[in-house]
């Protein structure tokens, strides 16, 4: 049972997102919406359905993942009406709806069929989700000037959702402490992957995202979606990327271990974290994300000097050069909430020296983001500089060596606060 | 690494499918035919894929789980030409081919496209999958009676796949004993998830449908669908129902097991077992899946009236009347192949009084059958009997004690062989 604090917060997260609705509703010119949770569609040809999770906007409302074919219906004055799908039904079990006080601010209905709810008065009706769960439902089917708005209400998180996400990471650095003791202990990535599931206490298919976990050379593939039932003669390295939802909100941490005897590697994933601190630092108002994007580049090539990858080269040459981007490819990070990539931060198109960044915009209170800096050893990145003008400055042999480590990631989840962040991931490692 | 004759066997399969599939794109005048794989979906709305696993025809000649955007061509007296999508890609990792026999039955080729291979001549070309992938592809998409005639081709197994049927039991049976194990020291549904999970080896995301672990009452939900993480405090019963695919192929496994001191209940499962016994027994050429399904009613009346939970009505009138359908709602089984529920057995209109059979076919040697009788407390269907015209014939207080035991299943996997049957999952018990 989650704490008083955390319910009355919720009551306040519902009127919030009342007044955001409505006002978004009326610059739209509609006069209520329609917010399908969606379905689980079935494998093509086949009989079996894909595991639900729900959609971003009815998680926002409800955080309730798992209700398949549930409606809710918003209304300007009107409480919400939500209306969940209870059939008569000896095959599969109904969600239990905990009673908790945010129901109160809303009208619960329970309904046999699958259809819509009654809309008395919709006026101009909008209906959004799933098109394939929308066929002969009224109303405009997911205008894109009102989605685009909806997505806007939730870049800014209430104080809800703020603790939400702080629960989520508690329990997904508890999933990444027994991971790391896995490993140290010899185990594969199938096992850590077990332990990180027992620990978090969260099913696999109930993860907000496929957990990523790479021992070795496979941590430098950065969406590494296999897991070896076989661990290595010599576990050299650990990365895993996995988070966990509570109350339909994500976490998304990444931490990178090195193995017994590791020494080079080790001191390289020291170095990548004490950067990373201070990329979490330059998180305030005001701050161009893409900046932490740029200076993360600097300090890849302040770390690849000091450690003797790269040499007689300016940091400023390095990044210039391509040479960071050969070592860090993918983006700092992005919004985070009831969907791992939260909606609403893509810029498009995308700068051309971060063609991977999944955020660009100044950074708000209330913006919550992840700040994920990584260095790998990817051969097809990396051969164009190792056979390039620049090739005197690398030094190869020691790539070589590391390059069997894979690669280090370390990623937190970080608010933006009215004077500066929160680190909601550290905070959870006291 | 697979055995030298389970690999010989492979070779042979190729052949055999070559041959069939050449004689329906003769009968259905086709020249050519060209199968997806598929890919995963994203969810509505957001950029998180489903899990891959594979479409059935693509399975049926490759075993090939996991490889996405990938191609087979079939052509009369031609090798299959089979394309498979290696991007270059730092992002995911490739699924690495193993070299085994059976790939030089096929023309092997990498594109880094995902667009369809050439087909030079192709004639009057067919293109199965699902049709998101299909778009701007040339030839007829998902004609009806050829996908009903492909079907076909997947009722008769070869011997390659029930040797993978039968490793797939075996998995599986491993599995199943780690789980009631678990679920004897006590463990919770999420402990016993994870029990099954290690000792297949096989994660959540990669089992051929959701494994139903149901503790006590929810051993009554047929398709229970969640895990519980707390045990309860006596556990009474244990219902599971989980698989293991290998090389593509499913097995389909259900025990049932009671607690300490539930000798009652205890006395049920073994008087359901030993009907079950019987029910594979009744497996062989020419005798038709319906009766199996009937007479499974008939050893439902007997077992209930043996434990004394219905009395004075005779075996033949808990049948009639309905009683024996209130505690055994769905169907005997189904076909079992490539995927859990294999195509082309189900009957369309069900049978009247087996509404929820999947299978209705007059059995011939190579089809793999389930054989899956239950017996359940459900209180939405045993209350219309309590309450009518039979009451006097029900034991209540005895139904009421048992209600928290949910239900009972027993589902072994069998192949039906030229002079009876083969009963794979008790074959890997011994």
């Amino acid at each position: 049972m989650p704490d008083t604090d955390l319910l009355t917060l919720q009551v306040d997260h519902m009127g919030i997102l009342q007044r955001r609705y409505e006002q978004v509703l009326e610059e739209q010119g509609y006069d209520s919406l329609l917010i399908s949770s969606g379905a689980a569609p079935l494998r093509y040809g086949d009989d079996q359905a894909w595991h639900f999770q729900g959609y971003g906007p009815f998680l926002h409302w409800t955080g309730l993942t798992g209700f398949e074919h549930a409606w809710l219906l918003i209304r300007k004055g009107h409480k919400p009406v939500l209306s969940l799908h209870q059939p008569v039904d000896f095959w599969h079990a109904s969600l239990e709806l905990a009673q908790e006080p945010w129901l109160a601010e809303l009208e619960v209905r329970f309904s046999e069929s699958q259809s819509t709810p009654e809309v008395p008065g919709a006026g101009r009706l909008a209906v959004i989700g799933d098109p394939r769960l929308l066929a002969g439902v009224p109303g405009e089917h997911n205008p894109g000037a009102l989605c685009a708005a909806l997505d806007e209400t939730r870049v800014h998180k209430t104080a809800y959702e703020i603790a939400c996400l702080a629960q989520a990471n508690k329990v997904a650095v508890a999933g990444h402490r027994a991971a790391r003791d896995a490993f140290l202990a010899g185990a594969s990535e199938f096992e850590v992957s077990l332990a990180y599931q027992r620990a978090t206490q969260q099913r696999e298919a109930d993860a907000p995202y496929h957990s990523i976990i790479g021992v070795n050379e496979h941590a430098g593939t950065l969406h590494y979606q296999y897991y070896d039932t076989a661990a290595p003669a010599k576990s050299r390295s650990l990365l895993i990327d996995a988070g966990v939802r509570y109350r339909g909100y994500c976490s998304d941490v990444t931490r990178t271990t090195a193995g017994v005897g590791e020494g080079r590697f080790a001191a390289l994933v020291q170095g990548l974290e004490q950067w990373q601190f201070r990329l979490c630092d330059m998180v305030a108002p005001g701050v161009d994300y893409l900046d932490i994007h740029r200076k993360t580049h600097l300090g890849i090539a302040a770390l690849l000097g000091s450690a003797g990858l790269v040499n007689g080269l300016s940091d400023e040459d390095m990044v210039t050069e391509g040479v960071t981007r050969a070592f860090f490819p993918h983006g700092i990070g992005h919004f985070l909430g009831v969907q791992v990539h939260d909606v609403a931060g893509k810029p498009v198109p995308a700068p051309a020296d971060a063609p991977f960044l999944r955020l660009m915009r100044t950074l708000e209170p209330g913006m919550v983001v992840t700040i994920e800096p990584g260095l790998y050893f990817i051969p097809s990145l990396l051969e164009p500089v190792l056979s390039g003008p620049l090739e005197r400055h690398i030094n190869r042999s020691r790539i070589d060596e590391l390059q069997g480590c894979g690669g280090i990631r370390i990623e937190d989840n970080v608010v933006v606060t009215d004077s500066g962040h929160r680190n909601l991931t550290r905070e959870a490692e006291v």
